[in-house]
């Protein structure tokens, strides 16, 4: 049976340098079109982590060096991210689909999501994007303003607030390009975040995270199921512990006991968890799928994965 | 008459810097508004001379201050360039639609653009992009391996080769949108330069003229108008000489005798009026009015401008 699937990449999906992105993205490719070729109609959604981090950090090393160079605020490091991933992705997915004799355009979407300006959210800044830094290079950014935290002992990384997207401006046009038999691949590092005022939407500092937009966006466009790829295959409650139990199936009144009582990271299997509650909990009927990109067939077939809903 | 326009906005529609940038797509946008308020299906298309020239110089000098800073190629920074202007403009096009009542999507595509390996531009890189250098600075990114030429005494710029333009990959994006309604912004800065090698597109070191790419993209989806917009109200031969004379329409036998004789100025007019005569020729009936920004509205009622075909 036909799907709706909002299909969301993690970082490791994508591979942290271009020469991985180019790499990476081709296995990529091939685990989607195996979906597609089923007669899904399919959106991805992807992180950005590493590259807006890049991103971010070439603008201000040229911003040194050139007198005449930006730095640039961090929903624009969002727009150009979009641009840098959705090139190469397209362009390996285009591929692999005419490989497999299927003629359907792939299309990248500069998308904006809109968050609240109150946003808690904005008072802690604590999702850490792009390269490791030493501590000296750390306290020197600090100096100039930048937020930066100490990541599990593997360096210092610049840390950003995390807002919750509340709308996505070009739903319409993600509608209009599936009504026309395309692959659309959207919201991109979780969009590029902006606040209402009135008619105007101001670009945000922030990054929206990419399984909480991913989740909006299926909500908006209605999707039948919503797939966070991560990886592992399922989720654990318990992980990592002699009492670890990874699970097949998480119903509503579950994932929210289990988040209650504190069994996924943060940062990692938390705000999946998080996200697919909150789609599940938008319309009766609708699921997520929690699992690895070439597992992803089996679990829509049900043979793997953890389902939630 | 509702009619299908692409509108190929110049460097000067965009501004310089981010701040510039911001305040010149504002002004762009209310301009553009005007033509899809009167029924007009409207795509835009942008150049991005300063922009890319920029992106690419920051990743170079992000590579000299850290090691695990990636230098970008040519047909990358094009895509960050896309996302980078694409966001503004997009942005800047929404709010001018609702201040004036118009609830209409404006979506930005990630547009690559088919180049010939063999074609003879490669041989000979010649557009410049990017910011000027003194010649100290110019000697240094030479001896790196960048192609730099001096412009007219303003300094050194990099300069790139300029292939034409033989198919653009997302035209079926660009159409589907368009028969939803929407307003499309694509092939920025003359769209990412890639060549075919099988299903494999491979991105290539150039920038394609952004009038070239929107006079094929006009071809690719059957325009009835295609409007190249430039400093100035119409196009003239014997330009800044006393004989002078300003054209309200250029056919197709006068457009080739005066590119013969050479009236038309490179890297300025010149592939303006060579776009527009490819325009016209490529099916009876299709015409490119080139003006001004805020003389559009009255072009197309054929009040002003120059129209070639």
């Amino acid at each position: 049976m036909s799907k709706t699937i909002v299909l969301a990449l993690g970082g490791n999906a994508l591979g942290e340098s271009l020469a991985d992105q180019m790499v990476a993205v081709q296995s990529t490719s091939n685990a989607i079109v195996d979906l597609i070729a089923h007669g899904h109609h399919v959106v991805i959604t992807h992180g950005n982590g590493p590259q807006v981090g890049m991103i971010n950090v070439a603008f201000e090393a040229a911003s040194q060096t050139y007198a005449h160079s930006p730095i640039l605020p961090m929903s624009v490091c969002v727009a150009l991210s979009q641009g840098y991933i959705g090139y190469d992705l397209q362009n390996a997915l285009r591929e692999a689909l005419l490989n497999r004799g299927i003629e359907k355009s792939v299309t990248t979407l500069i998308t904006q999501v809109v968050v609240d300006e109150k946003d808690p959210a904005f008072d802690d800044p604590s999702k850490p994007i792009g390269s490791f830094f030493t501590k000296e290079e750390a306290d020197e950014l600090i100096a100039k303003g930048a937020h930066m935290k100490e990541d599990a002992g593997r360096g210092y990384r610049r840390v950003v607030a995390s807002p919750q997207p509340i709308d996505i401006i070009e739903t319409p046009s993600v509608r209009a390009l599936l009504d026309a038999g395309q692959v659309v691949i959207a919201a991109g590092g979780g969009g590029i975040p902006v606040i209402r005022q009135g008619n105007h939407l101001k670009g945000a500092a922030a990054v929206v995270d990419k399984d909480w937009a991913s989740a909006r966006l299926a909500e908006l466009i209605d999707a039948d199921l919503l797939i966070i790829l991560t990886a592992v295959e399922k989720v654990a409650i318990n992980f990592g512990k002699p009492e670890q139990e990874w699970l097949d199936f998480l119903s509503v009144a579950d994932a929210r006991r289990y988040l209650a009582a504190g069994h996924f990271a943060k940062g990692s299997m938390l705000p999946k968890v998080q996200a697919a509650l909150h789609f599940a909990e938008s319309r009766p009927g609708r699921k997520t799928l929690i699992t690895m990109l070439t597992k992803a067939k089996e679990g829509i077939e049900g043979k793997t994965g953890t389902v939630i809903g």
